[in-house]
């Protein structure tokens, strides 16, 4: 999505708003990021080039479930709770489904309200973007600029839609599911495989009546976790319950936590999975910068629909497909080349 | 892998053979089909070509299992079952892991004896290649051919390695799981995310001593998709018995797959993934040309290794190495352009 490149100003603003942990400045460089307009983005990569040497200090937390399950109220009474540990707290939101208006800004600010008011945390609205590769893009550059502005432990929210469960868990060190208390039958909501990514299971509005069912899932869950998923050696999720409402259960759940990031630290893990996750984001933002190649382009699209047709009526193999498809885009980039590089 | 071009024979010979059903010409073909020999591939591509309109009339069967869980004995069974139904029935098998030699060709074949001699069968050993990538599309143009030459029931056994179920899973139009009977907890050995990929679930090996014990699993089993698994409106996987020693529980087995099949071709779904995997397997095959573009260029694979290592020691942001990386494979792209192309 293009933004109007009002107001812009120099990189230094940036760089040294960021590294004073202004949150004013902090939201307008991830603006610049979230951009499409070239010079926001020549902006943008100078800002992060000058803070990348101070982020990667944080916990990402990957924090799922489904809609109706209380994530933004316990995303708030969780904020909370870290916050009074003296933790600074950053929330971003990966929502491949939203188109970024004022309306969800302050939809979004106004979902956790007194986290918003916080001094000590920062809540980012759904990040922009076209595509769920850009949204995942964008998110992870906006980690690094939270990080640098000096918050300790960013929560990535996702709306669970299509495949951002993995995108956001392909960018955190834990990830959370937050599921309803109610019997194996009734959790039909779930998404296959979202379980299985989990570090940890929490069965959320475990207060007033519903505190009995929720005990109960808890121990049918833990079952169905010890059953069902194979973690020889590694690490066995827990499934603890709590209560936004009664601020209960919090503390339990930042132990898990705390106690996950210290066994992955001493054993190399943490640092490990950090590396590799930066490396498969480098790969990723090379495979969509092809993408966008491809997509940008109108004599591509053609080729490709025009391709597509022949494959689906059996007149052109899946292969040879994949063939006329490289041929066309080499075509495409060769005819890109500025003069000066030709003999 | 490279193979010799000893007696290769005109198109003509390969394309009558297989429309006339010869086994060893089929043979030979899918050995076209996996070499990388450009002649070979040439070969391949026009053979393809001229029997594409012969292919999808089969059945496409993908078979999982952990390893010890009976695959070659069942499949045996089972083939030997459709052939007494009046089928035709081939074997073939991803495995990414093999290395072909004349060796594992007679191991393959000898894994499945009486189905090897049948004369309404056909079994093709474990698919070259050296990535999963590459195999998985020999795999796809191998199952074009078979149908091609007249095999009604294609099953597409993977041997459980890395990605090879999903693989399979988007070759096919019916995914079967194999356990082995026990209860949950010894069951480690199913790895994630493969259980929620099955139209059918069968546990082996449900004979002698081991019936009570498999009849126990499949209730357990049983529980545990209704329990576990969205499939809202859609297909209920069963979890069948079946013994490979006694050729029971075959029967039902082939009715489920048959119910699941006529179900989706009433419904179009069937003709609809078919035509969804072909569009799938087409820009599988465009990337899997694009990274053996980067792998056989040895200045694109210097300047990948040098980018990735400034990516972990955080001298550069990932989004500012794919944004190098895509310069760098342009340049490449841009200096391979043959003389006659440019002005």
């Amino acid at each position: 999505m293009k933004q109007a490149t009002k107001s812009r100003k120099s990189v230094e603003y940036y760089v040294d708003g960021i590294l004073q942990g202004n949150r004013v400045v902090l939201a307008q460089a991830i603006t610049l990021v979230e951009s499409s307009l070239p010079s926001d983005q020549d902006l943008a990569s100078r800002v992060l080039e000058k803070t990348i040497q101070k982020s990667g200090n944080s916990i990402r937390i990957g924090i799922t479930g489904s809609p109706g399950v209380g994530k933004s109220t316990f995303i708030e009474a969780f904020g909370k709770f870290l916050t009074r540990l003296g933790k600074k707290v950053a929330v971003l939101t990966v929502d491949p489904t939203s188109q970024k208006t004022k309306g969800s800004i302050l939809g979004d600010k106004t979902r956790m309200p007194q986290l918003a008011t916080n001094p000590d945390a920062f809540i980012r609205p759904s990040s922009a973007g076209e595509t769920l590769g850009g949204v995942a893009n964008n998110t992870r550059e906006a980690i690094l600029l939270t990080e640098a502005a000096g918050f300790e432990i960013i929560i990535i929210e996702t709306v669970g839609v299509g495949q951002s469960e993995v995108a956001v868990r392909n960018m955190t060190d834990f990830f959370l599911l937050l599921m309803l208390p109610g019997s194996g039958d009734e959790l039909q909501g779930i998404k296959k495989g979202i379980m299985e990514m989990a570090d940890l299971l929490v069965i959320t509005k475990a207060d007033g009546e519903n505190l009995p069912r929720a005990k109960r899932s808890q121990a049918e869950f833990q079952q169905a976790v010890h059953t069902l998923y194979d973690r020889a050696g590694g690490w066995i999720p827990k499934v603890l319950t709590a209560s936004a409402l009664l601020s209960t259960g919090l503390e339990d759940i930042h132990d898990s936590i705390s106690k996950f990031i210290s066994t992955k630290k001493q054993s190399g893990d943490f640092a490990t999975n950090r590396s590799l996750q930066d490396i498969a984001h480098m790969h990723d933002n090379f495979q969509q910068r092809l993408k966008d190649e491809i997509s940008n382009s109108s004599f591509l699209r053609g080729k490709f629909t025009e391709i597509e047709a022949l494959v689906k009526t059996h007149a052109l193999t899946p292969g040879e497909a994949g063939k006329k498809l490289l041929g066309y885009f080499q075509q495409y980039i060769q005819a890109k080349a500025p003069e000066n590089t030709r003999p």
